[in-house]
């Protein structure tokens, strides 16, 4: 039996649950689940605001660990190797996306809680392919962020293969910006960070970021036209995104990895004289996270934690939901 | 003394109409106009959309014919050269953008008919390195419209690296769309035409589309869910923009070219669970205009032309307002 815990309708309050895995599929591995993160998304699916979840619903997707047992058709993986999951526990690994190596992209890839139970527990389950080996030097308390945000902010850097000498800013310095403002500096770039209050200046400088301009100001806004080459918005809700499409350069994108309900009204003639694009995505494949698992390891980027014992799971979610977290809360097993 | 056709108030008639140019300058050519094509911008400004139109007002931007005399820095170009100039009549040449080879993206860059005359004229001056010359297969009255029109399609092709084995769509098969399927087919691409009427199929395929898709059938659109590496949508009306994007692969792009003036409203998770793009642009540099012409040499690929005499230009405006040319419209001076 895996000891996890459950929320068992929309809202609810997390509560210890046992459900039993059944035999393991010979594909995939067991994971002795140490530490695990809590993503926007994982609230997203506790609340149904997709329209998707299942209840009982475990959540957690950004789980690091120790592999304890591995089915019968698994050489990548071996007991007691440190591994990391995050938001895909599968692919389908024969369809274009995946023979091309974009598996986050599959029309089958399984969300880690979609359907079923992710990593608020003593062990999960995924498929090897899904799972990614730690490098030495990353702790597995930082680690587990780096599979779902941290790959989320990394993928774009490498999609549209920004050079070190890009000017690059970044909206929404908390769990997925604060680790885009290292993984930027390490990359070489010029890094902005978008700020709403003075306070978070020295913050989002200390993070790696050489210059902040305030979001709140439309005449700083305005004077920064033409600036970026790269804006990566980490928020979910709306802004004026024209008034950011105009600080971007001729040629300038604007990428949403902060998923956005709400319409995105685009004025097109800005995007038109300054042939400028506007794009989005979300986490990454198995041979980019492992690929930003190296560079973190050589470049020391780990995600900012505050770790609560997963017993204490509800002060957890509440600490995500209605604190100010520096940046990412995750779960001890 | 330039004898042009003006109008002298928005909305006006063209009529005869003189102007001094003056001296040379240094690093201008003027050139004798032979054909002229009409743009929809060309309309745009004599009706004054884009309230920058100063008037009297010479349309005409489009432009194919033969050097008449050059300033005295001028070497690439000389006396008698068959050359032709498009949107852009100017630019800095020392910018960031222009250093690049961006020239059409340079601040500077002045509009062949934004605040001075155009190509509705015997003559039309214009700095040299704005103006390309053209191949020697390719005709006097159909090589105007690459210069706007044209290379507003090919553009992209260049600027996001399409390969000859993406499978492109074209939305709006006019003056720009039915140059995109010639430029398609060329490259190598499978090319897909998004018509509105029955009656347009043949057409399509003619112009090089291997398929057809009907862009009034929201079931034919659903059914091509996850086709296209990439849109080129010529059109300047609002479409149900959304319906298209769900019809690009995973990293599919949605470019627009068409000049939509009403805001273009996103679905942010539509464009974040598949990594796709929207991007927008105008013409194109002249290093890129003379390698379209090479390539439109070599292939064959010209223009479709109705040619009027320069003498009835207003009935040539009204059959490209309120008729549907195949496809363009010419004037012949």
């Amino acid at each position: 039996m895996i000891k996890a815990y459950a929320v068992m309708e929309a809202g609810g309050k997390l509560e210890p649950f046992e459900y039993d895995p059944g035999p393991l599929a010979d594909h995939d591995v067991e994971i002795d689940v140490e530490y695990c993160g809590i993503c926007h998304s994982d609230l997203s699916m506790i609340n149904n605001e997709w329209g998707m979840t299942k209840y009982p619903f475990v959540p957690g997707h950004e789980v690091s660990g120790k592999i304890a047992a591995v089915g019968k058709h698994v050489s990548k993986l071996k007991v007691g190797d440190r591994v990391g999951l995050g938001w895909h526990s599968s692919y389908c690994n024969e369809c274009n996306t995946c023979m091309e190596g974009d598996h986050n992209l599959c029309g089958s890839a399984k969300g880690t809680i979609i359907g079923r139970h992710g990593g608020f527990a003593d062990k999960v389950r995924a498929q090897a392919a899904s799972v990614v080996a730690l490098p030495d030097n990353i702790s597995s308390a930082s680690a587990g962020p780096l599979f779902c945000g941290g790959v989320t902010v990394y993928n774009p850097l490498v999609q549209f293969d920004i050079k070190p000498t890009a000017k690059v800013a970044v909206i929404g310095i908390g769990g997925l910006g604060h680790m885009a403002l290292k993984f930027l500096n390490a990359w070489g770039c010029e890094v902005t960070a978008f700020t709403s209050s003075e306070s978070k200046v020295a913050q989002a400088l200390e993070l790696g970021a050489h210059n902040t301009l305030s979001s709140v100001d439309p005449e700083a806004l305005a004077k920064a036209a033409m600036s970026f080459d790269l804006i990566i918005t980490t928020v979910n809700v709306g802004l004026d995104w024209n008034a950011y499409i105009n600080t971007l350069k001729p040629k300038g994108r604007l990428h949403f990895v902060g998923a956005v309900a709400e319409p995105v009204k685009i004025n097109m003639f800005a995007m038109m004289f300054a042939q400028r694009t506007i794009s989005a995505s979300t986490v990454g494949s198995p041979a980019v996270i492992a690929e930003m698992l190296a560079f973190a390891d050589r470049h020391n980027i780990e995600a900012d934690v505050e770790a609560f014992d997963m017993k204490d799971v509800n002060a957890a979610v509440d600490r995500l939901e209605n604190g100010s977290p520096r940046f990412r809360v995750v779960l001890k097993a």
